[in-house]
């Protein structure tokens, strides 16, 4: 049977977006696989899938496979294209969208400039739901913590989680910051008991950061949303940023909000790359 | 302006392939390598563009354009899909296709099962037109070299041209061929003046082969059509191969067939991936 697809980017991280509204398809792990090679099948980072929702208070479920057919609870530059996906489909008539996602419900908003406001919810800052584990099996939350990195000596790292956990450091040059050779190491320390992303920050002014992530079981990305407003979180909480933030990644810009005590809101772009239709 | 166009492999090699006999659009160097892009774009090997021919005899011009925007002279996967293409948009009612190149006039058979016959001229074998330059600049044609390379000794090689230069190396077991090590240097020793494609083949019987091949300015690549085609004539010139043999490549088989004096003859494979439509 045809499908009919979107090939969408946001920030260079792309998604192939499959309205399952009013095309009806079930795809299993393996086609999924196939779909996602770049040479054999269709290419993509990760698979949107629209559904109906489950719940009566969404107007779509909202689901996310890896390359690898895995299921994944979310992805930031994601929503922002489903967001634009079911607008211009005309799936829905509001620029206003509420979706179910693995891990809870999301509100997202399309701007007349195809931007896309997600609110990404509250940042969690207790060493425990992180997960992280501080020196000495401190329960007690701080701004920063320091661990003990083999060959590196003592790091200073915040860790917040956004749904997913994230170590951020601070670096005076984004361009030489070690993430190839120590990201895959903090990815893998025993303080973060489920690994962990590692962002590497450095502080353009206090509205202004640069920032490169290494992700968990992936490597170094063009752009982590999740990422973007766990280093944000962090540097307010560290005293060097205020609330509203330009946060530049290889792949492009996010602007990130945070009051200091409620939700993370992330704007950034979409972009349409073409439309097709496969033969599953 | 949208423009459609379908995505096909040739064992992995992958091409967007565009109608502009239909469809009339210019697509500028940097659009091209825009399109080529795997994450903004649609991503491709190669880009192949139908168009209306400029000569009485041939039924299309086939134009080939590499990710980097620059315009090649042919590929032998890209032909087969180009066949299939041209036949099944019902842009001609026969199987049998003429078509114009950068390298001269070619003819493709599509089989009832997708396959495709491609015509790919005679094996140019004098050492001056490959071009290669054997010890001494001795100008006489043999069935294999000797040449120096540094750090591993005299290599024993064929040179042959099919349209472009390949050099043909023996090996005992293709898995553990020395292709990325010994390719490189092979592709820019100074015997060969427009450098060359790297093939290493392992014999497995009088028709059949396994064979990997550094290509020139690329590296390894799943399959490389006219280096099966110089593979095999290497092989027959040598003794080692009949006329007809099974060319085993990362990304598939070929058959390909040489009488010892005229045309070399390619069978292999087509696959359609998509439909799309993009806007430029």
């Amino acid at each position: 049977m045809w499908i009919k697809f979107n090939k969408m980017h946001g920030l260079g991280n792309d998604f192939m977006v499959v309205d399952l509204v009013t095309q009806h398809a079930y795809l299993t792990p393996m086609q999924i696989r196939h779909l996602a090679d770049r040479n054999f099948g269709v290419g993509f980072d990760q698979l949107l899938l629209v559904e109906v929702p489950t719940k009566h208070d969404v107007d779509f479920k909202y689901r996310i496979f890896n390359s690898d057919g895995s299921e994944v609870e979310n992805c930031g530059n994601g929503a922002r294209c489903f967001a634009r996906f079911v607008y211009e489909q005309k799936l829905i008539g509001r620029r206003n969208i509420r979706v179910e996602t693995a891990s809870g419900n999301m509100t997202l908003e399309l701007t007349p400039e195809n931007d896309v406001i997600v609110n990404m919810g509250p940042p969690i800052l207790a060493p425990a739901d992180v997960p992280f584990i501080p020196e000495g099996n401190d329960p007690s939350q701080a701004v920063s913590y320091k661990i003990e990195v083999a060959g590196h000596g003592r790091i200073e790292l915040g860790a917040v989680s956004m749904g997913n956990p994230h170590a951020v450091i601070v670096v005076d040059n984004i361009d030489t910051a070690p993430v190839e050779t120590l990201g895959p190491i903090i990815e893998a320390h025993t303080s973060f008991p489920s690994k962990v992303n590692a962002g590497f920050m450095q502080v353009i002014n206090r509205n202004h950061i640069k920032l490169r992530v290494f992700e968990r079981g992936v490597g170094e990305t063009k752009a982590c949303g999740t990422g973007a407003c766990g280093a944000v979180v962090s540097g307010i909480l560290r005293g060097l940023l205020d609330h509203k933030v330009q946060v530049d990644l290889p792949g492009g810009s996010l602007t990130i909000e945070w009051d200091g005590k409620g939700d993370v809101i992330m704007t950034g772009p979409t972009s349409n790359v073409f439309e097709g239709r496969v033969n599953i």
